[in-house]
């Protein structure tokens, strides 16, 4: 079974809305093992919506269509499609008679124009549409589906999990189902990332690809198959062999985030941390604490911004300052052990450097990090020239330091 | 001039991400007057992207490709618009050895397919990327034109800005412009700024819409004209009519964050501000410090997640903390009025709350969220009900806070 979404409405061609509808329908289908070639976008605009119908009707077993099902004339998916279908649309009385009685319990006038979202295909039916009045329509024809959903999300989204997902699963009996997985990996770029598992990626079924995030990335693995159950040991046995290659660069997967692994690893080792940050500004004690039960191994965070803050939250001394300069190894090392004998906790974690996009010099250009991780063996700093905007630098500084945090728990643990 | 853009990816098919890039991608376009017809999302296969790509440049004077201009083998975006145009790739000298240097520098190895992100059209040019290793690539052949830019927003969206908006304006005469503001207003919620502003809301031409984000609702409003500077009137016009309702419930325009009008407003008055946070983990400091130069107006930030903590960085009374629990009216008055003691500035801020999802009771519910602001006039709390995921919880404290902050500074200044 193949699909193709097509979104209605000139707020996305003007770039006014992100279409986060599109992305959902794709997951859903993705998961039903239906595969999604195209997606396309046109605008309120009646000749052009019926080009793009027209065409994916011929190329697709099934056509989604999201928006443009309102009550007002610039909604023109109902129409559009009912001529790509080569079918007809009637008035539904039970439809109508519903319409009359939710304007009529809200004391709002009904419009003639209210009348059209009570019209069904000949080929076809409504869908229900709890949360608004624009009832969905399924088309059935000549071997051809098409569904039309309404755009509102609140709208949209329970109809894709209570219609559009079940009634497809129905007509494929999960054959050619998709499954797939995220590896996610810390401390090594992209090409190099693909240059360890360049072979694997050779493969159409199961697919791996790369995808660069900041500071990570991302290995997708996809596999499809004739159950959930056997795409699933696809993307498991080829997970496995990517596992024995990258080891300990994978962190997590799927939807798991860094600081989730970092503090179910602290949660695991019955160890504690707490942060010093100069340029990071509380990003890495945020990261941190987002993560619901954190507070059970992060007692507290320290934002040094100013030099006197460094000398009085953290008790760096004022001659290191003068000495090497905030933005220095041994400033990282006096933040990382002075916050964490003053929370007495396991770690202590200190960051200092220049976020930019002002500050550089020669000798310490914008980007420049010193992360300092102490423990009860002593302090590592790592020295780091970040590339990218104030807010890439500062989110690639607090990567470093939760990766640095990371390795040094998983060794704790053997 | 007639645009067509095309998002490449598996990933966007998949539904794992969403395309951000092309709303904002549509958006430029618009406002430099380029009409988008279609927007199309295509996997990573050759066969389908050169189809879409054969048809996008048939039917439009520019293509705009996103993503796929990566180092590894499934970026396959160049060589399909290369032979969408009739065009072809060469290496260049000079990118090859930007790019062994950019390596170099770092002391990571370069790969072989590095070096693909080296290949330009011969009927066209190589785009320059500041925020990344794969540069742009802009092809001009037989009176079209197709811009193929990389897929990571930090990459993307400054190429857009630099690259893409100013050629594609220096190609179109500015003929049927559209202009567009956003009014950020903060203080209010979705349908009572539209109640205010509702007679607004009926015009065509310029149009206001309003749009609920997390703590704060944007107001947009939208003038077609002639020319760039007649839209551009047509919509200060509206403008200046909403500015007068809303007065200072507005805290700023198109991209100002709540943060920037806050560290703008701290400079221009000469005052500071320090924080002291518990459920918000460093979130309220990490927002400050996100603006350039805030350094000057805030010199430290405390994340007292453990009561100690409170106790020991603030200066909060343990018997306090006994007495009415660490989420109380009177914890986070002493946290507000404890850091403002501590570093000696201005104003103090205290956040004290539950953010969940666990550790609520009927009494202190999750989402119950203390917001102190102390200045030399003593202290001031409110006591707010947020509603939300924890993640949601903590940005809607956020904004509490930085808009009490807000109005304390606007009516210090006069």
């Amino acid at each position: 079974m193949r699909a193709e979404i097509i979104s209605v409405g000139t707020e996305l061609l003007l770039g006014q809305i992100v279409d986060t509808n599109a992305a959902y329908l794709a997951k859903a289908l993705s998961t039903a093992g239906i595969s999604v070639y195209r997606r396309a976008t046109v605008g309120d605009n009646m000749e052009r919506l019926v080009a793009a119908l027209t065409v994916a009707v011929a190329e697709n077993d099934i056509v989604i269509t999201i928006g443009g099902l309102g009550p007002t004339m610039d909604d023109i998916t109902r129409d559009g499609v009912a001529v790509a279908m080569g079918d007809r649309l009637v008035p539904n009385d039970e439809i109508a008679e519903n319409l009359s009685k939710f304007f009529a319990d809200r004391g709002i006038p009904m419009t003639e124009s209210n009348l059209r979202q009570a019209l069904v295909p000949v080929h076809g039916r409504a869908i229900d549409n709890p949360n608004g009045t624009a009832p969905g329509l399924l088309f059935e024809k000549d071997d051809k589906i098409a569904i039309c959903l309404p755009g509102p999300p609140n709208e949209f989204i329970p109809m894709v999990d209570s219609f559009v997902t079940p009634f497809l699963l129905a007509r494929t009996d999960n054959k050619g189902t998709i499954r797939s997985r995220i590896l996610r990996v810390i401390g090594m770029g992209e090409s190099s990332v693909e240059q360890i598992v360049k072979d694997l990626m050779q493969d159409d079924n199961p697919t791996v690809a790369p995808y660069a995030k900041i500071g990570e990335v991302h290995l997708r693995i996809t596999a499809r198959h004739d159950t959930a159950e056997l795409a699933e040991e696809l993307v498991e046995e080829r997970a496995a062999l990517v596992r024995a290659r990258l080891g300990r660069l994978i962190y997590g997967e799927d939807n798991q985030t860094l600081e989730q692994a970092v503090v179910s690893l602290l949660m695991d080792n019955g160890s504690t941390v707490a942060v010093a940050e100069s340029c990071t500004g509380g990003l890495l004690a945020k990261r941190i604490t987002d993560i619901p039960g954190s507070s059970r191994v992060f007692p507290a965070g320290l934002v040094c911004y100013s030099n006197s803050a460094k000398e009085d939250l953290a008790g760096v001394n004022s001659s290191t300052i003068e000495k090497h300069g905030a933005v220095s190894h041994e400033v990282a090392t006096e933040l990382a052990l002075g916050v964490r004998k003053r929370f007495t906790t396991t770690y202590g974690i200190g960051i200092t450097g220049i976020a930019g996009p002002d500050g550089g010099t020669e000798v310490k250009p914008v980007g420049l990090v010193f992360v300092a991780l102490a423990d009860n063996n002593g302090c590592k700093v790592e020295r780091a020239h970040l590339l990218g905007s104030r807010s890439i630098v500062r989110t690639r500084a607090v990567q470093t330091a939760l990766n640095m945090l990371r390795l040094s728990l998983l060794t704790q643990r053997h």
